[in-house]
């Protein structure tokens, strides 16, 4: 035999093996059709060989992000998606036997991740209404406390916060020596965002991501905003490399092109205001506060729902947390699969 | 304050700021022009906007990896290059205060994996003549060792083991709850493979790449090919979406294409069978023994050429090492990129 990292072999990970390929994905809040065609094809057309074979160079393109974010370079460190990023966190932070507090139901990577580094979890839960108090955040920090999260806005329940409470939770953060990360993985969905708190304080950090808004999930790329001191030391756990050239060079011309970013903006916008609007007018039960997500209480049950949505090609989210047992989550998209899906939607539950 | 782990705190990492974009790379062992680019444009071709918006699905690319390797599909877990491949192996296989046995010098990533999960170094040098006795590691490895590795074939200094060599080195890890790793970052320029030994023991991994000969380094792709236990507990660490879906995508259509394999390894051959002669011919001390790279013992100070070359836009690689210190590295590649840096060399050197 040979020695196993204890947490590691304790862990329980799941894993999905089938294709969602040839389905309109409204199940993980991706973009369901992608970047427009033009752009796309530019971006494309300038891609070599020899710059695929290259290992990928990240300098350029932490200099635009920069520029963009009115920050410095040194306030930046590139992640493989957020994922990597959520890795960093705890490896650079997590304090193996103290615990991560957190809003719950919240994204499953910080859990899974957080078990991986022998921490545990100190959630404050949504009630049936879906809200959370901000009190029960601040009075789970406590000395035992080395990492709080703050989906802003929350998933899947759209929360977001506001900033005299991101405060009160940062301060007490800092009280007992924890830092806090504030992931902003559905900004451009929402107009806030907590991003110049990272220069304010030594303890807060901003995750962003290039796989929401930015359409470009595949290529795996997000990145950390915080002060310098925390960047210099999460760099020195990642990996050399950690994101891909392909994923550099999308992002550069995403940067390059910001109306790209608010025509994006505009058409998710369309297709969510035109499902709320069709939601509204039949009378259903919805979640909505910020993010390109819908939770929607349906007639039939979310199991029934989703099942025969699959079959019309459309996959949404179903979830076994009591709160949310009774509600599907419909990733919201452009006017057309927005209406593709109520047609058959409509079919189904009315 | 807050915590750091202090493995990573006390951590020194270099960085590389500069770009290599615009030179000859004959620094890091990439293939300095990349895919041929009939193959290259017909893979980019069929890529959509929609494809590179979803997150990316690896279960058809590890079935084809299966079939090609003759294994199963249990048998492999998709990386983020090798990086995230030694990655994982600490994370899962290291035990904090232990040591890890490999000969030296090496790939520099494990040593800088290795004490960011708190382990130590137990190398076996090369000595003058670039030879390292393998009873030397085998008598190294005792009850504190948990890792081995061996680069086949070695780099910087080209060895390739031979089997009853690495038998040997297996069987003592065995014996001492040790695992070992076979990294094999540059088979295809070399005949030799130990990855049939991943089912005749349970402490055996092989680490394989599709930066170096398959030419997609910007892509960040490798795999664990190991039994079915250890790419279980492997797995576990790994992220959900290690892999963007570029470097998926161009994996598929590589092992769907073996001729494309094939000239490539011609290509290199004739390049480094040219280089190999100019050194003969000229009396140059060098060390080659499979691998896309020479030791070239030069006239001038490695430091002078390094310059020189590239004021020439040529790179290449030198080492503070001190049983490299004489020496430069040179990566091999086509006939065209041999003979444009035997022209420069020649002009510099002789």
């Amino acid at each position: 035999m040979y020695y196993v990292n204890p947490n590691i072999k304790n862990l329980y990970r799941t894993s999905y093996k089938e294709s969602r390929k040839n389905f309109i994905r409204l199940d993980m809040n991706e973009n369901p059709e992608g970047l427009p065609s033009h752009f796309f094809e530019e971006v494309m057309r300038d891609i070599t060989p020899e710059y695929v074979a290259m290992y990928p160079e990240m300098t350029k393109l932490v200099g635009k992000l920069a520029d963009y974010l009115e920050c410095e370079v040194s306030n930046i460190c590139l992640t493989n998606g957020s994922d990597d990023a959520i890795r960093l966190l705890f490896e650079v932070f997590g304090e193996p036997g103290k615990k991560i507090v957190s809003a719950s139901p919240s994204f499953e990577m910080y859990s899974v991740y957080m078990k991986m580094h022998g921490m545990v979890h100190s959630p404050v839960t949504f009630n049936e209404k879906f809200e959370v108090r901000v009190e029960n955040i601040i009075n789970n920090i406590d000395h035992d406390t080395s990492i709080v999260v703050l989906l802003n806005p929350n998933s899947p329940i759209g929360k977001s916060w506001l900033e005299h409470e991101v405060r009160s939770i940062i301060d007490k953060a800092k009280e007992n020596n924890a830092v806090v990360v504030i992931d902003e993985a559905y900004y451009y969905f929402s107009p806030s965002t907590f991003i110049r708190l990272m220069s304010e304080y030594d303890n807060v950090m901003v995750f962003r991501t290039f796989s929401k808004m930015l359409s470009i999930a595949g290529c795996r790329i997000g990145y950390i905003i915080s002060n310098e001191n925390i960047i210099n030391e999460i760099k020195k756990a990642s990996s050399t490399y950690p994101v891909n050239c392909f994923a550099i060079r999308f992002a550069e011309k995403i940067l390059e092109k910001p109306k790209i970013i608010d025509d994006l903006i505009v058409k998710e916008r369309q297709g969510r205001e035109y499902l709320l609007s069709q939601l509204e007018k039949h009378n259903y039960k919805y979640h909505y506060n910020q993010g390109n997500y819908v939770l929607i209480k349906t007639n039939q049950t979310p199991q029934q729902i989703f099942a025969k949505l699959k079959e019309k090609n459309i996959l949404i989210k179903t979830y076994n947390t009591p709160i949310l047992s009774n509600w599907i989550r419909v990733t919201t998209g452009s006017l057309k699969i927005m209406s593709l899906f109520w047609e058959n939607f409509k079919e189904i539950d009315f």
